[in-house]
């Protein structure tokens, strides 16, 4: 694999970069500095590069209210993100401020009494988190003078990176594997870009794509989730600050964040830190808990083994959007989940078909896999004593049962009556 | 079919219900008032019954204020709904106040120039615009005492009404043709309330409905679209508030609304007319016009023909969302198009899969078929020059493109490539 160093981009990024209040890159391993580009990998030690920011301009009660006037959508944190201070004026898809959903009827069933909350991020634009983090990349893409963006994907991102590109008036081209199933095509396909099947895994797909960013047939392309991953990884953090805002400028007592490659739940650990900083919130103690498909759980494998490293795994789960089995930072997630006194725990794909029944049933939200195990999870941990029923928690949905109905393909009518009262009241129906 | 009039059960309705602004029930063919209850047509000439508010104690700054300090959903207009002032404490789904898209791509394509946005309610909690009016419908259930909520429907509402009823904590029985496809039928079985197959038509399912109202067992019971329709119908007002003060408190030159049986189109107008008698905003000039399919387009076909009354069709189209061929409200939306210097226009099949193409590719938005209704009969209006290029334009998108995968089905992947840079020099995409 060709890793894009710092060093090696340096003079191709826009010798005057607007990203707002992003100042550089800095290593999160060794914290070497590097400039603002289209560069994930540190030059010292090819650890990830990550957004470090200038804040220091903020007066805290002019900055609340500075967001609570804002738009609503992730625009609003503009001035705590890597995006210029106009960006709402931009073509974007403008996700966010998704509805964070008092769930006292789950709460019952589950024995929460301190107030518990469904973050949903269903009502993003493509319908995912997704949409979030290539908000993000979008713009950095536009700052860096990029005209194709791209990513490899099996399901959510393609679609995001369709929609955003042409909303943008970007070209996209998007690499998914060539057997993906027809539905996720289509989804992926509508939006209009270059839409390429790859004869292989999603593992080849990766790897083309690596070789596609270090060729030079690949100049002007933005891989969103490669190349611009310093700047998409960022749009995460925006759950943090919507939760914490739409409690009334309070941090939630526990969160249970969903890990595929680790990256969500770091990032909004970032952002409740940021906020705590920034004193837009009290600095109380947060926990926070990371939920895995068991089909799918080499984080929770290695919590639960004590393990300061994760040993990779072979995916095979219903809960395909968090199907990554060598998750890159895996390892901060652990380091979190200890640090704030949270846990990382799994469950299997029935538990995961039975806690989107039971969202759904409950709150009339229909979740994705991915938001089956984070409900799941929050069920598990609770009887197993390590989420405490009497504080505030927060649990994450994030993204749209639409987009994974085969995990729920057998639910059917409940009667078959003719159209008369007698068959009704025979049904038992009155 | 066992009419209920306002006489037969004026005594069932609470002595003292609280919906806020609303007063009274009021006759619209004959202008017969009666309090407010589950009634839906009026008993002197059996036409519908409609909502009559109080606004009288409203200043009108006071007022937008309220309205902008409220939550980013429809209850920030809780003022004028018909709902209790207190309605956002209350478990419901709160949808709307969903994006406002700035459609620039999309207007270079159609040759508008005067400014042309997308009111794009795929964002809402079941991804349809049904969910605004099952949102009213169920704080008039509760206002009334009903224990189950109910409807008949072939898709949309019956996903809208399962997610509201159990958000609520009711029951909820939804009916539905007993061959409707599986896709459709998990969607709205997920929630976990009552699916009723009937053996039997559309026209079956409806008949039995009004029985099941007029009989004893049927006690108890709102049917979101029948005996509750008055408020329920209120529900698509909210999409005129927020398309006015999303462009800033000001009224479109232009809207292009989808017609289905018309109700919406006639409640948008009502909304506008509201905002203007409140002084929200500036008495101009405004068009409204419909958009139907051609496989149902009766409204269209008497407003080409001249007629004043709507004569019923077989629907046979793809655009099932909008597929009703005998349309209560037409006759209604004849009169608002020819009042305000609108029309009515219809599509072709072909030419609506064309228009959500058309869209997904300018704008990232991803529309349900009725959604390629008004897109592709707004184009068709540029083209006959119904429609002003040069004024302020307005198209709604009242649903989600993944409720409709089948429409485009036929999207696909535009290249297949083995992995590696030759193949991908040899496909053309660089
Ligand atoms: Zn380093
Ligand atoms: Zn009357």
């Amino acid at each position: 694999m060709a890793v894009q160093t710092a060093e090696s981009t340096t003079e191709s990024a826009a010798p005057s970069v607007d990203l707002g209040p992003a100042a550089a890159l800095s290593c999160r391993e060794c914290g070497h500095r590097v400039p603002l580009g289209p560069v994930f990998a540190c030059q010292e030690c090819f650890g990830p590069l990550e957004i470090a920011y200038d804040f220091s301009a903020h007066d805290t009660e002019e900055l609340r209210r500075r967001i609570e006037a804002g738009p609503a959508n992730i625009w609003r944190y503009a001035p705590l993100l890597p995006v210029p201070a106009d960006v709402a004026t931009k073509p974007n898809i403008n996700p966010g401020w998704t509805p964070l959903v008092r769930a006292d009827n789950l709460a019952r069933e589950l024995g929460v009494t301190g107030g518990l909350y469904v973050k949903d991020d269903s009502g993003n634009p493509t319908h995912s988190f997704k949409d979030r983090v290539v908000a993000q990349a979008l713009e950095a893409a536009r700052a860096f003078g990029f005209t194709t963006l791209s990513c490899s994907s099996t399901g959510n991102l393609a679609g995001a990176v369709g929609a955003a590109a042409a909303r943008a008036g970007l070209r996209s081209c998007v690499f998914i594997p060539h057997d993906l199933e027809q539905g996720k095509v289509v989804m992926a396909a509508v939006y209009g870009g270059e839409l390429v099947g790859i004869e292989g895994s999603y593992d080849d797909v990766n790897r083309f794509c690596s070789e596609l960013i270090g060729d030079p047939a690949g100049e002007g392309w933005g891989f969103v989730n490669v190349n611009l991953r310093p700047y998409y990884a960022e749009g995460s953090k925006t759950l943090a600050y919507e939760i914490c805002e739409q409690l009334g400028w309070r941090l939630p007592d526990q969160i249970v964040v969903p890990i595929a490659s680790g990256s969500q739940l770091t990032k909004i650990d970032k952002g409740l830190r940021e906020l705590i900083e920034l004193g837009l919130v009290e600095d109380r103690p947060y926990k926070i808990f990371g939920a895995q498909a068991e089909g799918c759980s080499p984080v929770s494998a290695a919590y639960k083994a004590g393990h300061d490293v994760v040993r990779p795994q072979k995916p095979k789960t219903i809960a395909k959007s968090l199907a990554i089995g060598n998750p890159a930072d895996g390892p901060y997630v652990l380091d979190i989940a200890r640090r704030t006194g949270g846990a990382v725990e799994d469950v299997t794909d029935e538990q995961i078909v039975e806690a989107i029944r039971l969202l759904a049933r409950t709150e009339g939200i229909f979740a994705e896999t991915a938001g089956g195990v984070t409900v799941g999870v929050t069920r598990k941990l609770i009887g197993s004593g390590a989420l405490d029923p009497a504080l505030t928690t927060v649990v994450l949905n994030t993204g749209d049962g639409l987009k994974t109905l085969d995990a729920v393909a057998d639910t059917g009518l409940t009667a078959t009556i003719r159209p008369n009262l007698d068959s009704f009241r025979e049904a038992g129906l009155a």
